[in-house]
């Protein structure tokens, strides 16, 4: 194997695993989805979808009992609501917010590092953009934090493996741009924090979906 | 809670947890123990007996499925024995050796990071010493690794969690030295790679235990 993809089955990570099946083949490539106690598995559900759409491996872990200790709102252990409010709108205010899931990329970016150095994998491909930490909201998604993150893999694999982080300096819309271009099957892609039958078209990730799409002059293949 | 110690139940570890009971006191601290595979869980046990010396809440996470797919020595799905030799006397060689596992102290410290800021915790004590990285034999306890992943931690909880690592210039006699003046009671503390009812004394940390406690002008209490 030659390149891991931290992979939720949503947009981005979707088409970062688009550009590994580009560079690699299909059969160098291990899809890594990791289940963390969110309040429902549709994600999950969409990541098979798309990894066999492509034909990978796909490698699927239950972290919950990490986060069992969390009151985030993603997480089913929670008794909070999803708030319904853009990442976007919410760039400028100070502190965490309730969807912050305790250094949840980092034990993801520390797990595809263990994973993919097991498999001999010499790259992780991550697909982090630059509107996710939403101000400091999500402190786990600032590039001080990738750029770390980044090292300490590099260093803790004895530079076996490096972080590949392709839309680091892209925003969503950019990341809909290179994926209409590679023809991710967007329609099997799911983001909506929660887990209904639809899209609920009112949480933080459906508003910024639907705005990247609409940048690009197209319709959301799976929105309403 | 104040502080999560990150706890194997060896000797690095329980004086690093001495440490932080003395500083914020027992109610205040948190032992969290990760089985990763291991050959024997001989560790736990002496986890849980050292945590229960002191009193503290304990953690156990059973990370082995993140594991699965490594041929390392220490881990049970592989059939390599485990070498009999110093690490200190390895130091010099190249490349990694059988007894790494794929970046294990990253994805210890990653779920250090996401346990410590779900409990409330703003430090992280690692037990990290100067001998631990062998060379470059074990990357991932190399002085350049622990720097990123502190960073990282730090970022990543948005600066809620730090990351302390005591012993990071001190070698093992100088830990145990420490710990004696603690009243750590390694007695109850378990080195060996091997899971025998006695330590077998050839192995890595055997070898390294024993150099440490001669180096104190004293017997190694759970020794032969």
């Amino acid at each position: 194997m030659k390149a891991l993809v931290l992979f939720s089955g949503g947009i981005d990570s979707s088409t970062a695993l688009a550009m590994a099946v580009e560079k690699y083949g299909s059969d160098e490539v291990i899809a890594l989805s990791c289940f963390y106690g969110q309040k429902h598995d549709r994600e999950i559900e969409a990541a098979k979808n798309v990894a066999a759409h492509y034909g990978v491996k796909q490698k699927i872990l239950n972290l919950a009992k990490i986060f069992e200790d969390s009151d985030s709102a993603l997480l089913k252990a929670s008794g909070e609501d999803i708030p319904k409010e853009s990442y976007v709108e919410g760039k400028d205010k100070e502190g965490l917010i309730s969807t912050y899931v305790p250094f949840r990329n980092g034990l993801f970016l520390s797990v595809a590092a263990s994973v993919a150095q097991a498999n001999g994998c010499e790259v992780i491909y991550y697909g982090a953009h630059k509107d996710d930490a939403a101000g400091a909201a999500y402190p786990d998604c600032t590039p001080q934090f990738n750029e770390a993150m980044a090292k300490g893999i590099l260093e803790g694999t004895g530079h076996e493996v490096r972080l590949e982080a392709p839309f680091i300096n892209a925003n969503k819309a950019d990341v809909v741009r290179m994926g209409l271009a590679l023809g991710v099957p967007y329609e099997l892609t799911w983001s909506c924090y929660e887990g209904g039958d639809k899209p609920c078209g009112k949480c933080a990730t459906c508003i910024d979906r639907k705005k990247a799409f609409e940048e690009n002059g197209v319709k959301d293949p799976a929105g309403e």
